[in-house]
């Protein structure tokens, strides 16, 4: 028997090994060839679908496509196809299903749906031989190798930087990223190894041992950072997680803040970033206990994980990653073993 | 000095009324010749734009497009284009931005955008001449008259029916609804009286008195009564609430249920409804304690709030009826003052 969740720390290491492996010649080159299909089919929107972790993958792509591409986003509901038999007409459209196993039934059906309708479809998983991925016109594998704990870490980031590359190469339009960008993201596999060899969270582990719930937030780029920090904390250490966008909190949720709601804000450098700072203000006169992510320290922020300073656009591959590591020490702290969760599965089929 | 929570009462009850003034004939011409001036302009998808509460109605109008009309549908983000400068091409898009009080710098600058951009844009709100309002091309006022609480009630379900009317005026072309439609519609001032008189959510407060947290759920056109439910909780009850899609919660968060955390699912009369018995049955299995909402008792369940039994794609105006009664019931219970939530104001200004 192994240790607990000695599963979920291997895979949350092998995170900069990984994105070295997507930006190798043989991967990148192979979602590069996607991106200049995808680019020369010139998609008028595109369309997300995926569930849980894959799903804030997707929302990240999301902020991708409307910023950089200047195409809308849909997010298509699968219940609305699977269940209802919604029909939509994505004859423009570009779907995208991101899933870490590509086996979930209903988002096979949604590519279907969709591509009988016209719509170029493409998937992208861990599994390349999964049915979304065979069942798609094109398919991009996140090679991330196989993921030992049930919570997903290394396959989320490996999506991330997939469909950053993906995203990047269309707006190219041949696939290839200019040079200042190459370089840019050339950097990551060593930002994120510097990153996690940072200690910080074993102190805010033991801070939070007693936490009866949490709230976490970040805007923009940053948002999926706060959806995903929260699916990690409730998965494996049943902490119940409220992640909001700083704009959200604002209106409503604010009321529930208090000194014994511990708030996660990922405060990011650049205008996501400055957005947050009046967040973190309005939560500082709630008296909320505040910890932000991010590479400068926050006016009423009781303490910060830290990150480097990067674009915003590129630093949700880094931001996840001390509280990937937080979710692991809480959990321990806590005795439970994060590598295999109570009621979960590691292929969730709803259909 | 009223006393307390009475504003949120008062609002509340008067939610059957302000059905039967939408469906009167002047409101319902003025949302018929709208919905008429949108199916002329042929839209290729639709975007909405809408925070808090509204964006629930706007999620809910998000699975009516998507089913009743066949068209894709977008949620854009408001950080994209306010703070990161996004200009996607809206130029074959609906946008329509949903606001109760239409004063939400955000969307307003959302809207300017995409009629910037060609879009035909569209404001659903409580105020007519608010700065939302005057400058979208078209507008549809809910005509909730002025609500007394913070927590929005009576202003979220006009939202509902209003858009409701818009697209179901938008798949008949001309904006008149067929006899049939028309008649099932023109029912729901009286099953809304009819839902309001049940007193079945005094015994569900005291039950969730010392509640640390609660956990909703619903799927297709339920899943924004989870999340509006989650959100009144949290708001005037500060009982940290999180709301997931029936298919997202076994992702997951199902890990998260065990028997001190009370789930409410809403279970309708229909295909969504009927996959979310499965999704009870799962928490069963984790001995979660599940109450649902529904018109009929459901196995596993411990109780149920009753409400009749409509059309899933009326339901919603109906399922939150009780789920509304019961964040004011529970925040009396708990000693708050629900029409004075802290840290709240009416109109949530961010840009």
């Amino acid at each position: 028997m192994s240790e607990r969740g000695q599963g979920m720390a291997a895979d949350i290491a092998e995170q900069p090994a990984g994105y070295a492996r997507l930006l190798d010649d043989e991967h990148a080159t192979a979602i590069a060839e996607v991106a200049a299909q995808v680019a020369a089919r010139r998609p008028r929107h595109v369309v997300f679908v995926g569930r849980g972790t894959s799903d804030h993958a997707a929302l990240y792509a999301a902020y991708l496509t409307e910023i950089r591409l200047g195409l809308p986003v849909a997010s298509a509901s699968p219940s609305a196809i699977t269940l209802f038999g919604a029909r939509p007409d994505l004859s423009d459209a570009l779907v995208i299903g991101v899933s870490q196993s590509g086996g979930s039934p209903d988002l096979t059906a949604v590519l279907d749906v969709a591509r009988a309708s016209g719509a170029l479809t493409l998937a992208v998983t861990n599994n390349p031989s999964s049915p979304l991925a065979t069942s798609a016109e094109l398919s991009i594998d996140v090679a991330a190798g196989h993921e030992r704990a049930v919570a997903a870490t290394k396959t989320y980031t490996a999506e991330l930087l997939a469909l950053l590359l993906l995203i990047e190469g269309v707006r190219a339009g041949d696939g290839r990223l200019p040079a200042e960008e190459r370089a840019a993201i050339a950097a990551l596999p060593e930002l994120a190894e510097k990153t996690l060899a940072d200690d910080g969270v074993t102190e805010l582990a033991r801070r939070y041992r007693f936490a009866a719930r949490m709230v976490t937030t970040g805007r923009g780029y940053a948002y999926p950072t706060a959806r995903e920090t929260a699916l990690k904390l409730m998965e494996t250490s049943y902490l119940p997680s409220l992640a909001f966008s700083g704009a959200d909190l604002l209106h409503g949720p604010l009321a529930m803040t208090d000194p014994d709601v511990p708030v996660l804000a990922v405060v990011g450098s650049g205008p996501g970033g400055q957005s947050m700072r009046d967040v973190v203000t309005r939560l500082g006169e709630r008296r909320a206990d505040v910890v932000t992510v991010g590479a400068e320290d926050v006016p009423g922020a009781a303490g910060r994980l830290a990150v480097p300073a990067v674009d915003e656009k590129y630093a949700p591959l880094l931001d996840i990653l001390p509280l990937q590591k937080l979710a692991l020490a809480l959990a321990l702290t806590r005795g439970e073993d994060p590598d295999a969760p109570r009621g979960l599965k590691k292929v969730t089929e709803t259909i």
